[in-house]
Formats: C-alpha cells, structure tokens, sequence
C-alpha cells in the first residue's frame, strides 16, 4: 500500500510557492499493536497552516523540515492491529495531515457518526473552524441579544458561522467579504443583515452606514487595514476577538499592528486573542448545539471541495486570493 | 481681583509650541448664588491633557480654542455665596484649567484634608494618577500574588504607583523608565525589583533579562517600540492594560500600531483600555486604602514642582521630554 504525503520541504518567505512542499510516495509500514491505518480522504485547508509553516514560537510547534505538513482530516480506519477503541470502518477525525494513510494510535482522534452529517462538514462546521466560530463569538466574544456584531472573512469557513450563531442569538451582523458573489451569499444565504465587498468599497464608510451606532463586537480574521477599520468604529465595552490576521501570514516585512488600538481605551474596549484547542473538553457539547441548529435550518455549511493531493499547492493558495466560497477542502484519495 | 489664564489659542500639530497658549489677564467676575470662587494653588500637568487638545472623539470632548485649558487643580474656597456644601477657607481638588480663580458651584469637586497629606499629593497620587494605577492596576490588570508585572513610565506619577501598589499585592514589579537616575529611584526609593533603561539599554534584552518566564501584566502608559517589545514576552493569559501612549501623542503621523499584537493571540492574551473616571463611585475607598499605605510606608508620593503660571508651556514639554521626576505639578499662584 503506496502513501503519497506532502511534506514540508523549506521554509516560505512570503507566499508558499511551488517548492515549499515536496509530494513523496512511500510504502505503509506495518503496524504495531494498539495502531490504526486511516485512509484520509479529506484534508482541511485553513490559514492557520501558514502559521505553523514559521520557525517561531506560537501555540503549537512549527512543521519542521522533512515532516508531513500538518493538517485536520477524516478518514475511515482500514485495518486496525488490537486497538483498544477504534476498528476498521469507524470514521475518525483528528491531525492526520496532508497525506494519504496515517498510522496512529488514535491520540487527539474523535469517532464521528456520517449518518448525521457528510465528511466534509465533520472538518468544516463540526470541526475546528466551526468550533473556532462557536467558542471565539460566545466565550470570547461575549454576545448577547442585540449587539451589533462586524465579521470579517465572512464567506469563509469561521466567519460564516460566526454570523450564523450571532444572527440565532438575535444579534445585528454585518459581514465583511471579498467581491459581490460572496457578500450577496453572506446576506441572501446565511442571513446576515448587510455585507461589505472590501474589494469594491470603502471599508470605514461601510461600516459607518451599516453599523451607525458602532460595533459592540468585532470578530477578526483578517487583521491590517480592516481591523483598524473596525477598531475606528467601537461602542463603549466593545469586545474585539482576534482569531486570526490572514491579511498578514505572507508579509515579508513586519506584521501591520492596528494604528486605532487606542480606540481600546476610549472606549475601555477589550482585544482577546483566541486559540481554539483550549476548549476541547466542550467540542461535543458545541457539536451537539451546532448539529441542532444545522438540523432546524439556522445552520448553514457550506464546503468548497477540491481534488487530488498533487493539487494541494494550488488549493492552499486560495485561501489567500480568496479564490473559494465556505470551507476550504482537499480530497486527497479516492474512494 | 485679576485672574491670569492660559487659553488654548490653537490646535498643535505635534508639539505643542509657545503659540499653543496665550496667557491673558481678566478680572475675576462676581459670585452668583451658589457659587464659590476657588484658588488654584496647583495645577496638574498630565499627559492626558495633550489628547484633550486634539479635535477628536474620545472619552471627554476636546478643550475648544478660547478656553482655559483644561487641568486638575487644588485650591482654597476664598469666597462663598450661599453655597450649600462649601464655605470659606475649604480646600478643594477638581476640574479648575491652568488659571489662578476658578469660579464653580461645586460640580466635580471634592472636599479633601490637608493635614493628612499635603496638596500636590491630592492630585497627585491621591488624585487622578493615583487613582489611574490604583484601578488601572487591581480592576483592568487583575493583579495576583506571584504575578510577573511590567510597568513603563515608571518613574512617572502613573507608573511609580502602579508598581509599588504591585509590590504590596505580592508580585514581581519591573519598571522601564529613561536614564540611570530615574531607574535607580524606581528601585531603590520605590522598592521595584528591577528598571530597564530604556534610553541607554534594549529593551527587549532588558525584559527578556527580568522576566525571564515572560510577563503576566504589562501596564503601559507609552505605547510605541516598547508595547511591542513587552506583547513579545507575554505569559499565557497575560493582560496589557491600555493606560496611555505618551510616545505617540505629538506624533504628526499616524499612530504606530503594535506589530506584536497577534501574541495576543499565541498567549491566549487580553488587551483592554481604561478612563479613571469610570471608576469615581470608589474614589474614596482607594483614596482611604492608599492613604493608609502611605501612612505605613509601603507607598511612596513624589512631586516634582515648578513654580509661575506664565512658565506652563515650558513646564508642559518636560512631559514629553521626560525631564521631571514624579508627578508634575505647576504653582500657579502665591500664597
């Protein structure tokens, strides 16, 4: 049993390029007693990936050099050697990264049952973006009726939930997104009250006309001109949830930290940063609320799914052009 | 009985200059009613008072042209009609501008003993500053014992009491402050563990030296290069509370952002503004705890003290420049 795998082959100043990974074959070892062989025939695709392709200290170690690049993934078991839980066909999502087979002993894996919700959605909405979105707007983010809440990245795989479990909680939303495809399905599909095309408008204007009062929570996937943007505009208490900065991965120069960060103070505003692993003692209590809320209709997934782990360069550049609508993911292996 | 005023007579770009005030003389209007006619024995120079001058949204409205600037004063009631709290001979700490009368009927002010403490210290570390650090410190910052707290502007009216009231609650107090002679009164008179220089050390050497497991509070009264360097040590959980940005308040350019905020981020991190005014209900309580520690001795007030109204412009800048030590307070009248 052949297993093609991606593995990080240097590191990128900028955007990853065609040499940052080298995709190998190799042969399955066997196993050992108490492993599992996942077959991974979905990868996700997040812009978290790029930060751990850095050599920095961060919330988890960087890839390193000669590693398979790190990635979620589900996948069905296809031989088991005396597991103490798993068997061959269960259905496991966990850190499989971006290869074919994974050989594990099941640690950071979790069952899931496909009769409830596809693969994909299992590493988009109930997986780490949907928990992202479920924890960083209710724990962080503090909602409560009313609010008016500003999203940027909302067409993405956080974002769009974000605005989905605000809109639930009676909240007012506005979305920020690239271009009037995405912003139309933000508002027509997931129900958001207003978005703004940051490609084709003025991003302060916008938020002045859509949010006139200001923003009672910010929640920030992009970080640069954006962020400083919303910071320009809070009400008094304000909570701005930092979950990501994808406008910043690639910069080859400095990180641009937010010029309206002193808005913090006049309006004794708070900036939490986030990491999503920190909750998982509560990932099944969030799935079960978020499968309901998916079940009833206020819920919507939406994955954009792409083919062939020789493509994975290709495919992971989208997350920075944009160039995809919802969650982000990559088959990597034939049924 | 003539009045000798500083009137804002135009907005600075950067650095407020001579032309920035026009010192004028008028005579002292009759008392309505209700009224009391206050002395201002000091004024208090903050750097607050430089955002104030600025023609923007913030948490108070902005000094208008053709007014006395605005400043925390203390002075004696020398004239009362028919007030209902106050008589003759009162002293009163309040919102009196950079002049030598202030007529009022009270608002804002409050009553305050002199043989407990002497005046400059009422606005001082029992006034704004004090009470700046005291819940800057205790209610934003969330001091525990043990704690790793970094302090900048340490040999400021703010800062010096924001450490020394971390070193009664149990943690370990590094101070960044500008040159040897302030660095050696922060520890040596203030009781600080340790001072970086920032106008002859690096910074981030300096509190990678210091707090060698990172920081669990960072107090920041000055933004810049040195909030960056502080957001690039921060421990898990850590708070940054937003007091002031002194560097940046002549800037004739943009803000300058921090670059580090995404350790926010990393460090699962809160970042949160305060306005001291927010906090006027306990005024009280912390003026009688800190009054209390001074009595003791575990909480040092210095005043550094310049004499002349007509010297107020000269006397402003040393907030800038750093050439002051403590609290600066301006005489403007004699006895």
């Amino acid at each position: 049993m052949t297993n093609k795998q991606q593995i990080l082959a240097k590191r990128p100043v900028g955007m990853p390029d065609a040499e940052t990974w080298t995709l190998t074959t190799t042969e399955v070892p066997e196993l050992k007693e108490g492993e599992v062989i996942i077959k991974n025939h979905f990868v996700s695709l997040d812009p978290a990936m790029r930060g751990w392709m850095n050599d920095a200290k961060s919330y988890i170690p960087p890839v390193q050099i000669g590693e398979v690049m790190r990635a979620g993934t589900i996948g069905t078991v296809v031989k088991a050697n005396k597991h103490p839980k798993y068997k061959k066909g269960d259905v496991l999502t966990g850190w499989g990264g971006v290869q074919q087979y994974t050989i594990t002993d099941g640690t950071n894996y979790y069952p899931v049952d496909t009769n409830l919700a596809p693969m994909p959605t299992y590493i988009g909405t109930l997986g780490m973006p949907g928990m992202t979105a479920y924890f960083g707007i209710l724990e962080v983010g503090k909602i409560k009726e009313g609010d008016v809440v500003l999203v940027s990245g909302a067409a993405g795989a956080v974002g769009s939930v974000v605005g989905q479990i605000a809109k639930i909680k009676g909240c007012t939303v506005v979305g920020i997104a690239g271009g009037p495809d995405k912003c139309r399905y933000v508002v027509e599909e997931l129900g958001f009250d207003a978005c703004i095309d940051y490609k084709n408008e003025n991003v302060p204007a916008g938020i002045k006309q859509h949010c006139p009062k200001g923003i009672d929570v910010y929640f920030d996937n992009v970080g640069g001109e954006i962020l400083d943007a919303a910071l320009g505009r809070l009400r008094m208490h304000a909570r701005v949830v930092i979950c990501g900065a994808i406008s910043q991965y690639n910069n080859k120069e400095n990180v641009k930290g937010p010029s309206n960060y002193l808005s913090l103070l006049v309006n004794r505003a708070t900036m939490q940063g986030m990491v999503v692993m920190d909750y998982a003692k509560d990932y099944q209590t969030a799935a079960q609320e978020m499968g309901q809320w998916m079940m009833e209709g206020k819920l919507k997934s939406k994955e954009d799914i792409y083919e062939g782990i020789e493509n994975f360069h290709e495919t992971f550049q989208r997350l920075f052009t944009g160039e995809k609508k919802g969650k982000l993911v990559l088959k990597v292996i034939e049924e």
